[in-house]
């Protein structure tokens, strides 16, 4: 799932956006569904519309006006909390659905909240602009990026003992650094600037030449908008009503739960709601408002493919090879070992999931390619034009909303040695300080990625402008196998490649992320200059919050990273396998898993070739390989919360669209967020050592016997 | 509870019915406000409604047509589902709430599906008509009727081995004997039918000359009327939907909940939902279906009133009381012994309902005495006319209404000497055969109770006609002590008390019944001999149906009759013992029982008096002592249920007042009936042995690392 997904989602939460306002909402769609089209149509509706006009009157504050102090006391606020939900997210299934949404209607009430309880105590200087609402918005999807990108379900937390011990092999000491808040942190501030730099001098090119729809910038910016028109403002208001009731439910109904939960497989979360036999093969409902919450946002499909494979995997494929425990595999084997059934596990969801990445890389920079080589052709021939407007009928004439987003976009300009300097400057610090965290990987393999990243940057920048895919874990995956097979096992390969992973990724991740926030801040009249500073301010919180958010995880629950347990972080054995394969190749998997591997991997490419190939009525009926495959690791008990979630506003839209449209992202936030904040008490709670005083547990009827003859005598 | 709050809710639930017919509404509550006033201002509402207008186009069918050989096939079959429901009230807690309404509800939707789907295939002889809907109405309120009277939960069971062993002394064969379904159906024919008889000559002074009110047959009357208008028909069509819906969402939930209960102990309905000391003390939510709908149609103070007394009793006294284990009471005493704490439970809560009891019955007799005596003084001065209208302001003349119904409540008469001849061979036959069941209890206490049965009979129906309270299990609480005494310990008195209670309960309570169905087929004008036919017929059916119902509760759960068991049948125990405490008197009390026993009886008559005395605005928030002093003996955990059931229906009201009303009794039917069938397959599976697969446990921490440890190795 991972970015990949989290961008899926992005583009379906902001078309359910807004519905009482018909006229962006309509919008919305079809900017969604120009992503397939040619840009340039855009104009047409730009103009048809014309949202600046409502917003003529209104001054621009400067750049400088932009970036307000409460601004930034909100944005940390809402950082700490998405950095605990997302955190969350990570160490439990790694699926995170967009939260620009909720950040958004949080950012906008906490502000409007501040600035209407002052305009009545006459205090207030200076009035809640759209500007400052996406300042808000994009230092909060900054810093809680950070606690994605950092890689604390993934490649940081695969460095560790406890996951090198799940793999079995390659637990040396080379191979295996134990989280620490310092190093993290460090690592953090040298890896994630560099980004930001990388796609400055490219902004206006994206923008305002190439003009990219940025589904997820443009959407959010359609919100920030919307919720400055007073219609607007009144929808959030209720909007964040609704949040704030199932926020509170949520996170009551989690507190409750805790109760139950003395000792692990006690409390809901273990509820064999199908069955003790159903509950072994990882089939059951576990109560997780969380995951109720993510199917609500999710489309349907998403939610029955991951339900579709947990069927495939627990309910078919593990019970028949777990029948052939001491032919096809050693049955002497622990439960975890990865030459076990644990390794067709892993394995076969790793090539699920390289198959779906190296279909949509290709597709994606095959579209970009093309695309890039037209833009430029073009361009050619309209050299003359500042800015370019081929293929629009409106040829060359601007709109009133392009005419005046340009001027202010182009205002306050970003030196080019500004952004040239900044990169250089921080991937020298970076090539000296790293190696120093990671001995085993040398200056060399960071000056190498530093020389390609740019490249893959724009690549990502440009892809995620006309897709809404951001590609970063994917690039994440190659450097692991790359510079993994480079360093070689025997000189630390495995952290090595797991270290490489975290440098491209954060670099590449950053680079279409700040994109987008361009691109909304081109959409709200926000300067780009504020948009970086925004971005670098949000970049510096996420590096200090996101490491002590997992602190806290990993201090307060302490056999996290083991399969079964509440925070299993799949994903970090998964990296950290992937690791391995790079280095050893084939050799170590058990009998037939090589051919069911390769047969997942095509599967995975054919099924996304038949997505593409059989168009849009169709393809939202075929599952999705990445998906799929994540239940095939980690069981199938998030699927059947998911389609609950998703049965829930499946039947709330048949009984009232409108509503369900408006105000389920509403209800699936507060579900999650409530959720996620319940998380920050129970973990000083665990960290206090507190035991909760119940044990819900689940005794087969002659385990009960047995226990009651025990605690009878 | 028991009958008298049957009543109560009786009262309740009609006003809350049919609420969509606004003037049915308001007739249905002036009703019940003029049971405090005169009852002659009646005629003018009639007159201003006139029903009998709307319905004056229909023909009347004749007694014979009346009685339908579908009418008892649709009888028969919801008396098996009442008795199941009523059976398991009565095992469980006591607290019977009204199932008038759904029994008329779901008597119309099948009888309109069968002649909605014969009119359509043209096979149709009889349309379906209002005075058949009443001859069903009666008939299943007569069999389930037996279900309560024929002490099944109460004096019945109470003479079971079971029970003698909880109350310790007394268990000798002579004053027990084990429930068989051939002396229970056997005993329950020659005692059930005499109190038909002995009311069927006072129907006219009633019903005509008296006009008593009748609240719950007038209220029943009136849904039956409404249903067979077009509209009534079509929210009753809405109501049995909504109805449909809970029933099989509640039956779907016991089912669901069956499975988690391999053992005593396990399941939901032991979940420690306030914690484990919570749970010890009796209070927590145990997820019945069954007490939230009963919640819901009692009335919200009722429900205070449990919980008030659960949090009197095992929230403050008992644990109180427990402190002093070795000092006021031998602390070698087994837990359930009647000398140890459980006296205390079971003899105060004794005192409570004989002091509510006590008071209810001098007002009830007093003002049934003050009214008689009043009606015959007038009833001498107007001797001339035939039907009497005085106090009334429309004088002698008679509403369209009353005329119509009056003559087709003469028409069919039924002759003196039938009624005379049937209870005196009745009598005779009783008195020679219940003997042969009970050789304690001799044929001239029989005699003497026959003898003065008809006087009490006419009391109750009188007082019930006037304040919708049926007296009749303080009849046969009088029974008890008086033929207990007489008889002595030494020969057989504890059995033969419970059966006198059983002989003279019988007789009260079918006086009542058939009084308030002879009301409803007066307002429906439904005949008087069908009215009869149809509650023999009801009686027939019931003194069958409910030991068989019985039967296989007893049968299916074996340990019925164990307090914290799923069927304490906590009135056993108190009828039993209330027979003891007539033979041996307080000796046996454990210390300072007496006392407190004192405290509350005289508590319980004084707060029954404030209630009546500070009018009726501050009365609704005075707790009833009777709904008080459940929980002394069983705990608060059902308690718990009606309360959020209470608060289910308060928010609801709040949200949407006229919703509430006119589906809030239907969705706690579906709640009531739904749960209550579940345990019709639930008692088969016991019967067949099937255990359920799965027990959830509640473990306190340091137990549950025990037990970890003890099937880990």
């Amino acid at each position: 799932m991972e970015n990949r997904d989290d961008r899926i989602e992005d583009s379906t939460i902001h078309e359910r956006e807004t519905p009482s306002d018909p006229q962006v909402e309509v919008k919305g769609l079809q900017i969604l569904q120009k992503t397939e089209k040619k840009k340039g149509d855009e104009e047409e509706e730009e103009e048809e519309l014309s949202v600046e006009r409502i917003f003529e009157h209104k001054k621009v504050p400067s750049w400088q006006e932009q970036l307000t102090l409460r601004a930034f006391v909100v944005a940390l606020f809402l950082s700490v909390l998405f950095s605990f939900i997302v955190m969350k997210l990570n160490l439990t299934t790694g699926i995170i659905p967009s939260l620009n949404v909720s950040a958004g209607l949080l950012g906008f009430f906490f502000v409007k909240t501040w600035t209407k309880f002052l305009e009545k105590t006459g205090w207030l200087k200076q009035p809640f602009t759209r500007q400052e609402n996406t300042v808000i918005q994009t230092c909060v999807v900054a810093a809680s990026g950070i606690s994605f990108s950092g890689g604390f379900g993934s490649y940081l937390f695969g460095m560790s003992e406890t996951v090198a011990k799940e793999a079995a092999s390659y637990n040396d000491a080379q191979n295996v650094k134990n989280p620490q808040i310092s190093w993290m942190i460090g690592f953090l501030f040298v890896v994630s600037f560099i980004g930001l730099f990388s796609v400055v001098p490219l902004r206006k090119i994206m923008i305002i030449d190439f003009k990219l729809t940025y589904p997820s910038g443009t959407a959010t910016a359609h919100l920030i908008n919307s919720f400055h028109t007073p219609e607007g403002a009144k929808l959030a208001r209720k909007q964040v009503k609704t949040l704030g009731k199932f926020f509170t439910f949520s996170f009551l109904w989690g507190f409750f739960q805790w109760f139950f939960t003395a000792a692990n497989g006690c409390g809901f979360e273990n509820f064999p709601t199908f069955g003790l036999q159903a509950y072994a093969n990882e089939f059951y409902f576990d109560f997780s408002a969380t995951y109720v919450g993510v199917g609500m946002i999710c489309p349907h499909i998403i939610n029955v493919s991951v339900l579709l494979g947990g069927i495939i995997s627990w309910g078919i494929m593990w019970p028949l090879i777990g029948a052939k425990n001491g032919v096809w595999y050693s049955s002497s084997l622990s439960s975890s070992s990865l030459s076990g059934l644990q390794g067709y596990r892993v394995f076969i969801s790793i090539a699920m999931i390289l198959g779906d990445g190296l279909y949509n890389f290709a597709k994606v920079l095959s579209r970009t390619l093309i695309s890039l080589s037209r833009e430029i052709r073009t361009r050619r021939k309209n050299a003359v034009l500042p800015v370019g407007d081929h293929n629009s009928p409106a040829g060359s004439i601007l709109s009133f909303d392009d005419e005046r987003r340009t001027e202010l976009f182009l205002k306050d300009q970003i030196p080019l040695w500004f952004a040239l300097g900044g990169y250089v400057t921080i991937a020298i610090i970076s090539i000296i300080t790293v190696p120093f965290f990671f001995p085993s990987l040398k200056w060399y393999f960071i000056l190498v990625i530093y020389i390609i990243a740019p490249v893959l940057a724009f690549c990502n920048a440009y892809g995620c402008g006309l897709t809404d895919w951001s590609l970063a874990s994917t690039y994440g995956k190659l450097a692991i196998f790359s510079i993994g097979a480079w360093a070689g096992g025997s000189h630390g390969g495995v952290l090595a490649g797991l270290a490489a992973c975290g440098v491209m990724m954060n670099i590449v991740s950053t680079a279409s992320d700040l994109s987008q926030d361009f691109k909304t801040g081109y959409l709200t009249l926000a300067s780009p200059r504020s948009m970086f500073v925004s971005q670098v301010i949000g970049t510096a919180m996420g590096c200090v919050i996101s490491p002590c958010v997992f602190w806290v995880f990993y201090k307060a629950f302490t056999d996290m990273g083991q399969p079964g347990t509440a925070y299993p972080a799949p994903y970090a054995l998964v990296y950290r396998s992937m690791a391995m394969l790079g280095i050893e190749g084939f050799s170590a998997l058990p009998s037939h898993c090589l051919q069911l591997c390769y047969g997942f991997f095509f599967a995975s490419i054919l099924i996304n070739g038949i997505r593409d190939s059989v168009g849009k009525k169709w393809a939202k009926y075929i599952p999705l390989p990445m998906a799929m495959a994540i239940p095939f690791y980690i069981g199938s008990y998030f699927a059947i919360d998911m389609c609950v979630g998703s049965l829930i506003l499946f039947v709330w839209q048949k009984l009232n669209r409108a509503k369900a449209d408006a105000f389920g992202p509403a209800v699936a936030s507060g579900l999650i967020c409530g959720d996620g904040i319940w998380t920050l008490p129970s973990s000083v709670l665990a960290l206090a050592k507190v035991t909760p005083p119940i044990c819900m547990k689940f005794l087969s009827s002659s385990d009960n016997a047995r226990v009651d003859a025990f605690l009878g005598s």
